[in-house]
């Protein structure tokens, strides 16, 4: 496994690579990688000759005041991780090689950015698809994988590469959860002991609409979100940020979920936390899977 | 010669062109070619192995009431001159091609698209960033030639290619001008003719300012564009968008241009015609062209 750190090394490695016939499978991360990232992993490696593994905590995506320098980071565990799970390169570059001094440019995917978590979050997702661009360039890959755990990024993304053109084939791969159903995220280690305990309300909730949408029942989507957010209220000292129910691929507000194609998406903090999650319900499910 | 009009077509071709060891340079029109276009064909030619022009009047650089529908076109003739400047593909899109349903994403360079031209046209860059990101994403140019006459779009470009990590390198070619000066423009088709006689009166204008800096008097940039106002008002009814010397990258306003690299810039309506045209002046001139 080789670690490169310029962006000029991994263009030239990656225009190599396809020189030489090659296909390259790409996962972005931030590292301090857990079992969701690693599903991201083994979904790409199966599908190319040369899989990249990018490690960078982007500072265009995180707002003055969010969680960039508390972060966590563990580089070494990273590699370890890499390696065994039989990536080829890891891309690790510095600020100064991302953002160089006179940097101006921004790749912006207008309203679907400005919604769900765009509201509390209103510069995120710029910088989410403007380093997404420039890994696409750096990168070069033939396919990219991206977590269904962060949903709305999954839909911008896929957005992002079809308008701008991206020849690249963008993977979507199921959340994976702890054993009591909280999805993987690298901020759960910010989690107190009580606050773990209590954390898995989100997916719950989550279930809860899911039951109800194929109960038959024909509920709307206000009745189910009541039904959520006090799901989740009872269970401990949630702020909710918000509960949607929105069209899976436009993100349109759905107000009756029965038979058509939804994302439930929630943002709740905990404490100090801010937790992310949601299921696709319907019935090609399978299709943003 | 071959015409593609679909970005799969194009993209395909482009992959298999790379794949058998092509290199390939890109020269992007709005069509109506003229010998402006023509230079930076040839520029282009003797540069790679396949030659790829784009004709496409892209919408989303041109505001709401601005010329898109009077904007000249030609294809007949344009596909002509480039067959005998040996170009080997025009790449020759529809709008629904470039800008399907549900397209959202927007590409711009801060501060450099809201000066100067940006100031009376505050979304063209943004179109023109949007439109060259999709163009080098479909046709995988390795060099792409613009026009100095252009002064403002090849600095914003030549950053937007550096900050999002684009492999193509960017060429800018000098601007190609009739006998008295005026600088070939498309848009000079829409002047009548007694404006074509007086637009030369531009291009007087910027050598009286370089004639002004080279003179060794130290005059500064207020007291240059005075004069260069008082030139072109006195030539004809000009309406004057904007006269400004700026530095010839950053886009900064330069106070005293002597022994700097500077460019001096304008944009001036005349009739209902709006013309631009710039010179660079200073000691590594030649690195801009």
């Amino acid at each position: 496994m080789k670690i490169i750190r310029t962006v000029t090394e991994m263009q030239n490695t990656s225009l190599k690579l396809k020189r030489d016939g090659n296909t390259i499978g790409f996962v972005p991360t931030m590292g301090f990688l857990h079992e969701g990232h690693l599903s991201l992993i083994r979904r790409a490696r199966g599908e190319c000759d040369i899989l990249v593994v990018s490690i960078y905590v982007n500072p265009t995506q995180f707002a003055p005041g969010e969680d960039i320098d508390k972060y966590p980071r563990d580089i070494d565990r990273d590699e370890r991780l890499c390696e065994e799970e039989g990536v080829d390169i890891i891309f690790y570059p510095t600020d100064e090689e991302m953002y160089p001094e006179g940097y101006l440019t921004e790749v912006r995917v207008k309203r679907l950015g400005e919604i769900l978590c765009g509201v509390s979050r209103p510069t995120h997702f710029a910088g989410v698809t403007t380093i997404v661009s420039k890994l696409f360039n750096i990168v070069m890959p033939d396919i990219a994988v991206f977590g269904q755990k962060d949903a709305q990024q999954a839909v911008i993304i896929r957005r992002m590469t079809l308008d701008l053109n991206f020849p690249v084939k963008i993977i979507v791969s199921p959340t994976v959860r702890e054993s009591d159903g909280l999805a993987m995220s690298s901020r759960n280690a910010y989690l107190s002991e009580k606050e773990r305990e209590i954390a898995p309300a989100l997916y719950r909730s989550l279930c809860l609409a899911e039951k109800m949408i194929k109960s038959g029942k024909g509920y709307d989507a206000i009745e189910i979100i009541v039904k959520m957010r006090k799901s989740i209220l009872t269970a401990g000292p949630f702020d909710i940020d918000y509960i949607e129910i929105v069209d899976a691929e436009t993100l349109e507000p759905v107000e009756n979920p029965a038979g058509k194609d939804v994302l439930i998406a929630l943002a709740a903090r905990l404490g100090k936390t801010r937790l992310i999650d949601n299921i696709i319900v319907g019935k090609s499910k399978s299709k943003l899977k």
